[in-house]
């Protein structure tokens, strides 16, 4: 609804939806194409097949014609291909920052920070719920729901209410004033469930067998979770049409760090770039460490655990995707980390004062696991890398209060600011 | 710093700064360009002087070949000219939205916002504080300093951390947790003043007779000021250059709305739009209406008040630029209206929940200052309008607390779901 007007014209209608079916990521069983997301052969998730001569269309031509937002890539995903029916705050074509400042602290070379907190609701999530809602649309729904802590709730409120879609967003009855505010602001319909975040889970996945809905992260999970591919595209672009040597990714379900990977491998395949070879690395708090815990343990199975750290939205115990994430990071001789909740804030400080950069807490973990990486010695401080800042700071300011005072308190007088020592 | 890499290779390092001089606005006394602010003849502020010609050899095609930021119209600016020496997170060229929800529910044709939260630090200050540490890094300063309550806090605390310039922010010592965290983060001089906002901007004035530091709305303000033209010109550029018939802008100083009446004469004159007329509103809180009051007894002066709303980041009783404001107002057969608290929630929450947008409460009142003009007549409901949104509604969450619940409270079950009327 809100494509970036200056392009408008530029944009062309005539784009075919490249996406053909949905198959079974386990047993290769194919569905067609509609909102369902598990294999009734094997209960494992759907994925999007696409048609290999449609991807072959897409040229660097035509992205760069395309808007400054995410759809510059419709070529290459399955929903939002009619502008008149996507659903689109402008999510997307974030700043690839160069982190020169931050470079020259960690002794590194080169280094750049993709910024998804410059999303409309300053979080990646607004990739994702901007396909899913389009492809809710053009299936027809008029509701949809999720349930979320944080960004997902915000994210899904807002753009159901610029696409004048029913909301209904499930949240724990205990979420912070801020985050309540800032979803029930769109007027869609907010429950809070007396409960804690497994609970507000299950009823979510028993309405999905009852309602009609587009259940973002359930019955429209497929759609929604190829949004994150164009991360992948947009740093690849911004690099001038290349890969990057190295990527440090937050694991909350798994599901960016696959489709970063997905994205440019796709982008090899189909002659965007050249197939250089990456490595990817994974960042977790050490309070919700399943992959980088399986991945110290060289298993291929992932323990769900209780999560516990300031990193609300890195916070999946029983990651979906963990499996996936762990066969990259191996495929690419990456590695999985984790950092403590104190390195989590003092990566967010990092980041902050020498690149300007407000991140979240989610953005605290990657710099600090980059740090970490880099003392041990499995990152290469030479190589070209991108870390990934995928919200902004000011929604977890909490874990930042005790650390975040003044220099100095004084009286309104000059006298008082020399005392102090604030002078030159 | 972190021009958008995507575009370095199109920018003309070659462009030569226009302005020549500081001129005063009363008397008409001129001065080296350099960071001062007062006519020492008559006491009166002094502006950027530009040569005309320099300003005439900016074209279309030379604004189109530039960033994505604010940076493509540095032809026009008086500082940036050099990117080496720019301070810059990439500041402007932010969403204009068709507000097709928002105009139907108004009733009125083709409505416009232009969303200033999506800047690096969320609001419209990023632009002016882009240029004006530029400016001053140019004339060597290795300090800059401001006193503020909450956006331009953040604003020079980023730019200048990004930049490795030292920042001293003063505020009062009051302020809300949430304001001095996401200051004290890039880790500069945060120095809280035991007194009232007069306090701390009284001492800042004393610290710019005593340091040799640039004073963002002190002594850099003629370079800062003129960051707000780019609003405007990127309005008429997103339009397809022309301009729109109605705006509506916020008042705090009434720099802003000064600026934008100018950088749309400007284009006029300069050849890169037709001189089409158009129409300039000013909205206030009635907590803070000392312009609105003047407007509407139809007097030229503006008496000073002590401010009392919800709007803080227009909570200024005694605007400098007050008079010029009116007087755009009465020359361009606009208006300035203002509203209550009550009718800024009320603002706030309509444009989220018809085009997805949380704003601040700045930009709650110039929704509900729009209404207001659109009920007395005083605006044309069939003339195109663009309205600007300042900045973002995750920095002014408390006025929404008590309006922003959740629909419903239950338990986490589906028959409680449906008790509660929450299904379709």
């Amino acid at each position: 609804m809100t494509v970036a007007p200056e392009r408008l014209s530029t944009i062309s209608s005539d784009v075919v939806n490249p996406a053909v079916s949905l198959s079974c990521r386990y047993c290769g069983a194919t569905y067609a194409l509609s909102p369902t997301h598990v294999c009734i052969e094997c209960f494992a998730p759907l994925e999007i097949a696409y048609d290999e001569s449609a991807l072959r269309r897409v040229t660097r031509a035509s992205i760069e014609a395309g808007p400054t937002n995410l759809w510059r890539y419709v070529g290459l995903l399955p929903a939002g291909h009619d502008p008149a029916r996507r659903v689109s705050l402008g999510a997307g074509w974030t700043p690839l920052r160069p982190a020169t400042r931050l470079a020259a602290e960690l002794g590194m070379r080169t280094l750049w920070v993709k910024d998804d907190s410059a999303n409309p609701t300053h979080s990646f999530k607004d990739r994702v719920v901007s396909v899913a809602l389009s492809a809710a649309r053009e299936h027809g729904y008029t509701t949809v729901a999720c349930a979320s802590t944080g960004n997902l709730a915000q994210s899904v409120a807002a753009h159901a209410a610029s696409a004048g879609l029913r909301s209904v967003v499930l949240i724990p009855h205990d979420l912070e004033d801020g985050k309540t505010v800032s979803t029930a602001v769109y007027g869609g319909t907010l429950v809070a469930i007396d409960g804690n975040y497994d609970d507000v889970n299950r009823l979510c996945s028993e309405l999905s067998g009852e309602y009609e809905w587009a259940f973002v992260n359930v019955n429209v999970r497929p759609f929604y979770a190829e949004g994150s591919k164009t991360l992948g595209y947009e740093v690849a672009e911004q690099l001038g049409w290349r890969l990057p040597e190295q990527v440090v990714v937050p694991i909350a379900s798994g599901s960016l760090l696959t489709k970063i990977d997905k994205a440019f491998g796709e982008l090899g395949r189909l002659g965007l770039v050249e197939p250089t070879p990456y490595r990817v690395f994974g960042a977790q708090a050490q309070g919700c460490n399943p992959v980088a815990a399986a991945f110290a343990r060289g298993v291929d199975t992932v323990s769900p655990m209780k999560p516990s750290t300031i990193a609300k939205s890195l916070s999946i115990g029983n990651p979906a995707d963990g499996p996936y994430a762990l066969d990259v990071a191996r495929r690419t001789s990456g590695a999985i980390t984790d950092v403590t909740d104190p390195e989590i804030v003092e990566g967010i400080r990092l980041l902050a004062r020498t690149e300007g950069v407000f991140g979240e807490t989610a953005g605290g973990v990657t710099v600090a696991c980059l740090r970490r990486l880099l003392r041990e010695g499995l990152l290469d401080p030479d190589a070209e890398t991108v870390i990934f800042n995928t919200g902004d700071g000011l929604k977890t300011l909490d874990p930042l209060v005790s650390t975040g005072k003044p220099t100095a308190t004084i009286r309104p007088s000059l006298a008082a600011f020399e005392t102090a020592g604030l002078g030159d």
